[in-house]
Parts: C-alpha cells; sequence; structure tokens
C-alpha cells in the first residue's frame, strides 16, 4: 500500500511538465498551421503598416523569446529590438523615439499577462500597430492586436513554459522566414525534428539532469541563440531551483567564468557562423575542469554533443535547441526534489491591479 | 611572529581594491577634467560624424557599461543600442543594418581587450566613425578612435574594475548630458557626493557583506539602472564567488523569484520615475522572507536604505549607486576567503591572438 502509494506519487511529479515536453512535435504541428492560416494577412498587414523599426516584448519566458525574435528579424534586415514589457510600460519614452515609426511584436502565452497587454493597450491608443503571438485566441492581448497569431493548442497546465515557449517560437521564426521571403515549407519538417531529437536526446539528458556531481549550469549562446540560452536558464531555476545562468559565449570569459569548476555544466548553443570562436571558450572552460555539452549544427570535438540537422537555415535552428534543455532542467528537478509542474513562488500568470 | 605574519597578510589580502574603491572620488574628479579637456572637440565630431543611431560596445564589465550609456544616450532621444564586443566582431550584419548610418562609442579598460580593438579596427575600416572611452590614453584602441576620452588617473592594478568602470561611466554620464545640453557644471558635484556615499555606506556594507546568513544576492535595476545592477552582479561574482544575478525589477516576478528564500538579499536600484511599483516587487521579496537593501533618490520605508541626493538629474545617478555595491562586494570576498584582488581563473585583460 505504502509502496504503491510511493509509486503513484512519483509518477505523477512532474507529469504535466513532461507530457507538454514530450508533446512538442504536435504542439509545432499546430504552431505551422497557426502561422500559415495567417500568412496572407500578416504579410499584407506588414506591407501596410509604415514602419520602419519593430519593437518585440514580453515578459520572463516571453521576453527571452522577444530578444531571439528581433535577432531573427536583424538577420533580415529589420531594424528590431527587445525589451521586457515593463520597460515599454512605465519607460516608453526611452524606448520608442522621435523620427522612427514603430511596430510592436507582443508576445504571451495568456494573452493577459499585465505588463504586455498594458504595454500594448498604450502603443495602439497611441496610434501604434501591434502583432501579438499567444496561445489564447480569447485572450485580451489577441483582441486588442490588429493580427494575432494565436496556437491555442500549446496552451499548458505547467506553471513552466516549455511546449508553449517553443510554439510561440515557432511562429516568430516563420514570421521571420516570411519576411526574409524563404519558402513557404522551409520550417515544414520541424515537427518530424523535434521528435527524433526527443528520442535520441533524452538518455543524456536524464543521466546529466540527474548528475549528483553537476550543480550549477551555464548556458551560452550568442546571436538569436542568446535568447534561447536566457529560456534554458529560467527553465533550470522554475524547475529544479539550480544555479543556473546565461551568457553570451565570449562574454563569459570576462568575469562570469570566475565560477567555473568541476561541478559546473557548460551548454554551448554553438552556431555555425562562429562556431571556431565558441568552441575554443567551451575548450577553455573544459580545462578548467568543467563538463561541456554542445548543441550545433556543428561537429565538435567533445563527447556530449547533440547534433542538430545541419541544412536547416539557421532561422529554423533555435527551437531545435529547447526539448534536450528542458529535459535537462525536468531531470534537475525531480534529482533537486523539486515538483517541475509547481516551481516555488510562482504562478502561470502575473496579474497586477496597480499598473 | 606568526600573529603578526597572520595580521600583514590579512591587511594585504585585497588592499588594491579596497585602495582602487574609495579612492573613487580623485578618480572622479580625473573623469571630470578628462571629459571637460575633450568637450568641445567631442561635440563638434558629434555634430559632424552624420550619424543617426549609436552603437555602444564593450566586453563583460564594459559590456554592462555599455548598456547603461546606451540608455543615458536613449534618454536624450538619441537611438543606440548596446552589443558585446563580439557580437559587433562576429555578427557585423546583424548590428549594423542597411539604411542607418552608425557612430560607434567603444569602452574598454585597457584599451587593448581583443574583441573590442578588432570590432573596432573594422568599424573604423568600413568608413564608421568611433569615439572610446579608456583607461590608457597611449593603447590601440585610443589610438584607432576618431576621439578618444582617456582617463589614465582611473588605471588599476586590480583585476576586477572598480574606480576605472564608475570614471568611464562618468565620461559617459558627462556625454550623455552634454548631448542633451545639460549645463556643463551639472555633474561637479559627484566627487564629493561619491566621497560623503563611501562613509555613510560604509558599516551597512561591511555588516551585510559578512551576514553569514545570507548566500544569494540579486540586483534589481531597470532603465540605465539595468547595467549597474549587471556590474554589481558581476563584482560579486568576480571577487566573492557568491550567488548574484540580476535582473529588471518587474521582470524578477516572472520565474527568477522562485530562487527567492531567508537566505537571499534582494538589492533594489529604485529610480524615481517607477519607485512605486519596483518598491512593491520588493515587499513582495521582504514578505517571501529575503532581506531587502535599496540604494535610491527616493524615500522608502526599508530599514536598509541607502539615500542618494534627491536633486541631482537621473543622468548622473547611475554611477553613485556603484560604490556601496563594490564595498559589498569586498566584503563578501573577505568572508568568503576570497583574495578580491585575485578573482579565480581571471586575467585584467582578455587578449586572443586568433581572432
Amino acid at each position: 500500500m505504502a509502496l504503491s502509494f510511493c509509486y503513484n506519487a512519483a509518477m505523477s511529479i512532474g507529469q504535466h511538465t513532461r507530457r507538454e515536453i514530450l508533446s512538442q512535435p504536435a504542439a509545432w504541428s499546430a504552431a505551422l498551421s497557426a502561422f500559415e492560416q495567417r500568412r496572407a494577412e500578416i504579410l499584407d498587414f506588414w506591407a501596410r503598416a509604415d514602419f520602419d523599426q519593430v519593437i518585440v516584448t514580453g515578459c520572463g519566458s516571453t521576453y527571452y523569446l522577444s530578444l531571439a525574435a528581433a535577432q531573427l528579424l536583424r538577420q533580415r534586415g529589420l531594424h528590431a529590438s527587445a525589451v521586457p514589457a515593463s520597460e515599454l510600460l512605465l519607460r516608453p519614452d526611452a524606448v520608442c523615439l522621435p523620427g522612427a515609426r514603430y511596430l510592436l511584436l507582443s508576445i504571451s502565452r495568456s494573452g493577459t499577462t499585465t505588463e504586455t497587454v498594458r504595454a500594448q493597450e498604450n502603443f495602439v491608443k497611441a496610434g501604434g500597430a501591434a502583432i501579438c503571438i499567444t496561445c489564447d485566441s480569447g485572450s485580451s492581448l489577441a483582441q486588442s492586436a490588429d493580427v494575432s497569431i494565436a496556437i491555442d493548442a500549446a496552451q499548458e497546465r505547467s506553471v513552466a513554459q516549455t511546449r508553449s515557449f517553443s510554439s510561440m517560437l515557432i511562429a516568430a521564426q516563420l514570421l521571420a522566414g516570411a519576411l526574409g521571403r524563404q519558402p513557404k515549407n522551409a520550417g515544414t519538417d520541424l515537427p518530424q525534428a523535434c521528435g527524433a531529437l526527443l528520442d535520441s536526446c533524452a538518455d543524456l539528458m536524464r543521466s546529466l539532469g540527474s548528475d549528483a556531481r553537476l550543480e550549477s549550469f551555464f548556458f551560452l549562446g550568442a546571436g538569436a541563440l542568446y535568447g534561447i540560452a536566457c529560456e534554458a536558464m529560467l527553465k533550470m531555476k522554475e524547475m529544479s531551483l539550480a544555479h543556473s545562468e546565461a551568457f553570451h559565449p565570449l562574454e563569459f570569459r570576462h568575469g562570469p567564468m570566475s565560477l567555473v569548476s568541476v561541478r559546473s555544466l557548460v551548454i554551448g548553443l554553438v552556431s555555425p557562423v562562429a562556431a571556431a570562436h565558441e568552441l575554443r571558450v567551451l575548450r577553455e572552460m573544459q580545462d578548467m575542469g568543467a563538463t561541456v555539452l554542445v548543441i550545433s549544427q556543428c561537429a565538435s570535438e567533445f563527447a556530449k554533443h547533440i547534433a542538430l540537422p545541419p541544412d536547416l537555415p539557421a532561422a529554423y535552428v533555435p527551437a531545435l535547441h529547447l526539448p534536450p534543455l528542458q529535459l535537462l532542467a525536468f531531470w534537475r528537478a525531480l534529482k533537486n526534489g523539486c515538483d517541475p509542474d509547481q516551481p516555488q513562488h510562482l504562478s502561470a500568470v502575473i496579474s497586477l491591479d496597480d499598473i
């Protein structure tokens, strides 16, 4: 009786998070469909919106998504920058400067996060144009945007975003791809690639996440992968309360690496365009005693290496880094005695009544 | 003999860092002079440079300084953004976009940090205009800039930047002030304010830095104070190896606060423009058991409160947050058995021969 109770309790810990991580192939298919349904409308709106700069905004995970999305738009030649929604809301004059016409891209899983909703409302009231990406087509964010890309099928029960984040990122990747005139089918193999990846990395992620020798987790990524490194850092914190930080790879040498020890796992999200330099940083960290994990389209000499499909265009790669890192956080949570479904202190939506 | 040896050893641990922190009033006076010597030249160059966007860049501490400087320039209505020098060097096409004319503001204590020097060289070779802020007037960075603001008197022996950082920040504050047509004397009372502050906060910083109940340090700041919060986080890491992180205040609720406990010190760099919202976050963290320290021009109900001169214009305030936080890191280093002068793994300049 006691044993059976323990077994059932153990099985149920983190069950929503685990299911949501593993359901990403289906959620990404839903994201592809949601974007395709709006593709013509989005491109038409984009062409008519009369803007010369894009502001991408969100809170927490979706602020990190904004960092990645802004970089993807910049890689397409668009002047784009990311700010936390609180900055756009509380310091609008330092975000929207005279002499520029801005388009707002707001991102929120629930579509009800107060700072994001208020920031978009104020922006629209002042005559601005707004597109949003959300997992709730009926939310106030979706209702007050000019165009909304809503992926209702990616909504979650867990507090920590996993499939919702990656699905909204897929939408952002498709948006950047569409504006960059990538062919319509450029991202269609992502769900299958996600499924294959979840299978191939499962054992390694369980083993690293459960490894009692490791205590701190450093996520290094540059370009659009910096936002992804930040999100992986936040997942690790929320689910497991483990020490986790994110940096640009070459920035890591300028101070933060003082913390590196034999108890560190340094995770390199290595991009082909700067692989030689980024891999050198990882070699240095290995020489200092750290365990190194590489996730990349490039080859590397590291034993712990998760290979991503080498022929995928760079704009479609960021989301593929996430499933292994979500699994890493999940297993670390169980090792640390935390329930990934119920992060300490947190709730799924931050609603404030005084902003 | 043994006692005397221990005493001398204890006195010498961190002696350079301590001396450099305490010498900031003099270093800031040198920064004011260095800027005044170049004021006319800078304003003339600025007017002639034919740019419409500013990129501010550096590495490590000076990247965080770049974040603060870019925000100060934005508060003056200039389109400015900050990037790590490695991003400007390795992904120039995602930083400098077609259709904009950029001015580069490079920052480096030594003026020899490889990524910053190479990024500026490439930028100038491509026809761009560059200003630099450094503590070595003879450095290659100073030599290859169109105009250099060099504060040689702020140079340091310690690896971790303290007076050099704040002095270069003073120069950046004066630059933003000058472009915003602030009167020449607007920043002249900063050295005296720094001296008074070092005196008034000394006991509190020693007590908090030495408090064995505290284990993790969260620095919260928004606007230009976000870069300052990041620098305070890095000082704590470099000197003491303590757990330290920096976030925007309202972002802290969206995940990172999962780590808050009775062993946390949450430090609010509270800006007048958003004080009501930022203080509410700090109250919530106190309710979760954290110790809270406020540094601000505003009043607050918190017992641990460092008051900054209320009549100083916002553009001149960021530097004043640093001396207390440098002292906090210094005392935590001694408590943790670290030598603040010699951070683990680090050297004063990162020189790379393969970039």
